[in-house]
């Protein structure tokens, strides 16, 4: 059995992913496994076990990183790492970071049985509270696995005031030593994730396997649009200076940058307030809340300065007053490229359809870009729904895309 | 002097607008003077001292009407009735309302000095809690003085748990004699009432008097828009089912209803909401508040169906689901064409200029033509403002309208 043809076992692995996503099961639907709850250290238990039984010794980081490795058999080279994290929003589902997790550990576990001894070390790592529970920051341990933490980052606490320092002793960290979660730069030769799509392009498409070019980053930007609140009765129609009517422009405008003239990937008008919000008074300001993303920060700028001139073009015609602030920015980070193509290459060799795409959701790979190459493979997400007790994907997807992350392991061990 | 030029005493008119202006006069600005409070009942005091100085047989009724009255030569004729209400909004003005039973009394007044008996009775009243204080009904007076309160209405509570039978008591009102407050149809020759127009039109024409063609009606129109809630970042353009996107496409066809298609003189929508309204997130449900308006139920009617026929094309456009629901409603009333024709007469002969328009707003009148011919004068309001501190009638427009009244009262008196 040559490399290009070795999978895993779907059947293993689809077992491992229904036992971890009975763990936190929530009455109300799906699954709420919060960073640093007890169902989180139940589910980090129950990887730990996994790990070891795939022959990996199992170590928590300083950061509550959980890390289970293997070594190479070149002492001296930099490790391949898989992972993703196991932690879940409220009512989420059972496939989001959990299945990357779980997916290393399976092709820990393939090696294993079939006696293949690799190069590079390999460390497969559940990331510690990726979806920032309850307040916190999010990506948290990949912050310190990158050695990038904020400064203080520590002491910030959570909606209840538990400082992160605090939460960390429940899953075996200590904030005294957050230095030291730190991997340097050079000691990776690749990271890969592997995740579900959490949009709908690969389903679309009827096509399993997802070669990630990036994961797109984002710009949010502040509309407020001054008109003139008025009685609704007794003001005529030509003299009103209605703050919703305008803003109702800048709303299809915001669209229409992506979708018309594609300036950016995406573009979203997700919160609206008007003042005074009576029916029979005319609106007299309107906030908007919109982002844009894209895997080019140049673009993300150009889609703000188009919505700046749209917006002076509505001042003009309607006598409005309209201020667009861009604010909060995550930089779009870009996938590595020889680790797409080998991506694709592996997948190409199962037999598998791929398509490349950007990811629109952020993930621990972009954190851990910042020291090392990274590549991320994504399998359907069925209606593109995450983040939700019904989010789903196929087994035969699941196995798809761990059968991929072995082989591009496996080819990375060959070629670095 | 003919009764087309007297004129009455604008000095002494305008002192009492300010006198009574000072009643109540909120520290944070304009002035709160609610219905049944203490400022409500000090300006009650001085508006019965002022009537009773104009020769005026003041009596309160069980609904708390503050009415003066003055016999006619002819004691079996309908009266003339000059009304409108001396009670506020939080931090209204000091005209709404106010100047209209201000210059009622000053034409009394005029009457009395000038040695002036007229054929018909005269009264003028001041309603009480035209405004709906505190959550309670508004045009509570002229319901009662119509006949046509509803069942049960004294016992409704307001936002303090008071029922309305207990404020009645402190402006001498009494509950269980509310029948006796009704006037019979047949008993009013003419009800006029002048109030500030609370809207732009006349000032934007430079015409201070304003004959009113009719109070326009409303009604209340739900629009929900349910598209598919979905990741900002993962969901490309083409597969979104945006719910805000779409009802800005609805925002801008009810503006167009009104200024472009004039259906109906007013079309707004003045409240939005949407869910779950997150900037990360497309909207999945928005919900509209629009109101149309017009001097026709027809027109009423037939914007609604309009605005359904556009949801039917946004919705085959975009996906969205849309449901517009008419809610509630209130019907428009017309002015009697007699006594517009009169009140446009008596502003020729004063040498002032004056306009048919619509009322925007609704007014005592709207009530009392359920059992008596209206006829209402408009004068400018300041940039169109009303209810609110800087509401702002000049000096002598003030003048000017109640000149046009006093000279309407003598015409009609005349006539029938």
């Amino acid at each position: 059995m040559t490399e290009t043809t070795l999978r895993v076992n779907a059947a293993r692995l689809m077992s491992d992913v229904r036992r971890l996503g009975a763990i936190g099961a929530d009455p109300g639907g799906g699954m709420t496994r919060l960073a640093f709850t007890a169902d989180d250290v139940a589910g980090r238990a129950y990887v730990t076990r996994l790990m070891e039984d795939a022959g990996l010794t199992v170590e928590v980081d300083a950061a509550g990183n959980l890390i289970g490795r293997r070594e190479g058999r070149n002492g001296d080279a930099p490790a391949l790492v898989l992972g993703s994290h196991i932690d879940t929003v409220i009512q989420g589902g059972a496939y989001d970071g959990a299945y990357g997790v779980l997916a290393g550990i399976e092709v820990a576990r393939t090696l294993a049985e079939e006696g293949i001894a690799l190069d590079h070390p390999l460390a497969v790592v559940a990331f510690c509270n990726e979806e920032g529970a309850r307040g916190t920051m999010g990506m948290w341990g990949s912050h310190a696995f990158a050695g990038v933490l904020p400064p203080g980052a520590a002491h910030q606490v959570d909606e209840h005031g538990v400082t992160i320092a605090d939460l960390l002793r429940s899953v075996g960290g200590d904030a005294d030593l957050l230095d030291g979660a730190a991997w340097t730069p050079g000691s990776i030769a690749a990271y890969f994730e592997l995740h579900v799509e959490q949009g709908g392009v690969l389903e679309s498409l009827d096509v399993p396997i997802g070669v990630v070019e990036s994961i797109i980053g984002r710009v949010n930007v502040s509309v407020t649009v001054e008109g003139v609140a008025g009685h609704a009765g007794t003001t005529p129609m030509e003299q009103r200076v209605d703050a919703l009517v305008a803003a109702a422009r800048l709303i299809e405008a915001v669209r229409s940058i992506a979708a018309e003239e594609r300036l950016v990937l995406r573009a979203t008008a997700g919160t609206i307030t008007v003042d005074p919000g009576m029916w029979n008074v005319i609106p007299g300001r309107v906030r908007l809340g919109v982002e844009f993303r894209d895997a080019s920060t140049v673009n993300m700028d150009l889609a703000t300065d188009r919505l700046v001139g749209i917006a002076r073009r509505v001042e003009q015609d309607s006598g409005v007053r309209v201020t667009v602030e861009a604010g909060a920015r995550t930089e779009p980070v870009g996938c590595e490229p020889e680790l797409q193509e080998l991506i694709a290459k592996a997948a190409a060799e199962h037999g598998y359809l791929s398509h490349h795409l950007p990811s629109g959701a952020g993930h621990d790979a972009q954190i851990v870009a910042r020291i090392a190459p990274i590549g991320m493979i994504f399998v359907p997400s069925a209606g593109g729904v995450s983040h939700a007790p019904t989010e789903y994907t196929a087994p035969h997807h699941l196995a798809q895309g761990a059968d991929v992350l072995l082989s591009a392991v496996l080819k990375k061990d060959k070629i670095s």
